[in-house]
C-alpha cells in the first residue's frame, strides 16, 4: 500500500510514522509513506498556499492551486472526472464536513493500493478542491486546526488492518467495533490490585466459561454505553 | 490550562505540540502541557506497563499499576471515590468504548482547569483503570493503537477553544457543528481556476445577500451531508 500525504507541516508527522505499529510497517516494506510539502507547490511568489475569503470573514481558506499542482505532481493527473473509477487510487479530502470514518470504512480502506490525503486547513478549504477528490472523510463531529491529525489517525487506523501488520494476525479481528459490539473488559495482572480482584472465570482455564463470560460481558457493555450499535446490528 | 499526559510514547507529541496552534497557545503560557512516560513509574522489574491477559486471547493489556503510580505521581492522589467531586479536574481515559467526543464535548472540556488524559493500548486497558478516572472519551468508532493519537485529537480540539487562543476571536464561533449545522463553502483567489469560478454574490460586496446566501448553503449541507444533525436540531 502507498499512501501521499500533502500537508503543509510535514514535520508533524515525523514522531508518529517513527514509533510503534506504522514505524513496523514501514521497515517491513508493506506500507509507503511519503510527506509533500504544499509550500513546494504553490505559485505564489511569497510561498503562501491560503487566503482572506471572498466574501468576507474570519479565518484564512486554503487555495486550491497549490493542492491542483501537488496533485498533478504526484499522480501525473487530477482524478477529476474519474470519480469512482480507479479503484485502487482514492484521493481522500480530510474535513469535518466528509463522511465519518468507522471501522467499516477502515477495514475498506486498508484494501487499497494507493491513498492520497489531503490536509487542510480545517476551517475552510476552497470548495473547487472538492472537484478534485474522490471522497471526503471526517474522523469525528469536532473542529481541528488541520487536516494533520487526522490524516494520522487514518494512517492508524487502516495500517493495523493491512495483511501480516500486526504480530498476532487475529489481534484485529476482536477489536472493538468488527463484531458490532463493543470489547468485554479485560484483565491482567496482578490478581488483586487495591482490593479489586480478576473475576474468578477468567483465571479458571475453562476456555468455553471464558468465551461465554466475554460475549455477555461485551453484550452488556454495548447495551449500557452505545445501544445505538445494537440497533444498527439488528 | 494545565494539561497532563500519560503514555509510553512522550516523543510521538513533539512534532505535534511544537506546531501551529498548540504551540502558539504553550508559549503564550494559556495552555501548559506535560508529558509523564508511563514506564518511568512501573514496578515491574524488566520495566513492562503490559502483560497478557487473564483468561487468554491476543494482544497485551495494558496494566492498572503504572497508570496507578502515575496518577498518584501527578495529583497526589488518585481520584477513585471522587468521581464528579472535583469539577476543576478531569482524568480521562482514551478509549474506543468511551463517550464519543464532538463539539460539545469539546467546548466543555475547554472550560476545565487540569485534565489529565491517559493514553492506553487501544487494544485492552485493565478494566481497573476505569475505576481510576472520571471520564472515558472515544474520538470515533474505530480502533487505533493507542491513546497517543485520541490524546492529540482532545489537546488540539480543546485548545483552539480556549479564550485568546486564536488569534481572531470570532474565529470558533462560526466552525462545522458550533451551530448545529455543517459550514457553508469557502472560496479564495484566484476568482477563476480551471474553468471554476467563485459564487458572483461573494464578490458582490452585499453583505446581507452574503450572510443569507452562506446559511442557505450551510442548511442545504447539512440536509445533503448529515440530516441528522438538522433532526437533532428540532
Amino acid at each position: 500500500m502507498r499512501i501521499d500525504v500533502l500537508t503543509i507541516f510535514p514535520k508533524m508527522f515525523d514522531a508518529v510514522l517513527g514509533e510503534s505499529i506504522i514505524k513496523r510497517a514501514v521497515n517491513k516494506g508493506i506500507v509507503k509513506i511519503r510527506l509533500y510539502d504544499l509550500r513546494d507547490f504553490t505559485d505564489d511568489k511569497h510561498g503562501k498556499v491560503d487566503d482572506k475569503p471572498f466574501g468576507g470573514g474570519a479565518g484564512m481558506v486554503m487555495a486550491v492551486q497549490p493542492i491542483y499542482n501537488a496533485l498533478l505532481s504526484v499522480t501525473g493527473k487530477t482524478s477529476k472526472g474519474n470519480k469512482g473509477v480507479k479503484k485502487d487510487l482514492k484521493v481522500i479530502l480530510l474535513t469535518p464536513q466528509g463522511k465519518r470514518l468507522d471501522q467499516g470504512l477502515a477495514n475498506r480502506l486498508a484494501k487499497c493500493k494507493h491513498l492520497i490525503l489531503i490536509c487542510g486547513h480545517y476551517e475552510g478549504v476552497d470548495e473547487r478542491v472538492r472537484h478534485l477528490v474522490t471522497d471526503e472523510i471526517s474522523i469525528g463531529d469536532y473542529v481541528l486546526t488541520g487536516g494533520e491529525l487526522p490524516a494520522m489517525v487514518v494512517i492508524d487506523a487502516i495500517t493495523r488492518l493491512v495483511p501480516s501488520v500486526l504480530g498476532d494476525e487475529d489481534s484485529s479481528k476482536f477489536d472493538s467495533f468488527q463484531g458490532g459490539l463493543i470489547e468485554h473488559p479485560h484483565y491482567t495482572r496482578p490478581r488483586i490490585f487495591k482490593d479489586m480482584s480478576v473475576p474468578e472465570v477468567l483465571l479458571s482455564g475453562d476456555h468455553d466459561a471464558i468465551k461465554k463470560w466475554r460475549h455477555k460481558e461485551a453484550v452488556k457493555r454495548t447495551k449500557e454505553r452505545r445501544p445505538d450499535l445494537l440497533k444498527n446490528k439488528n
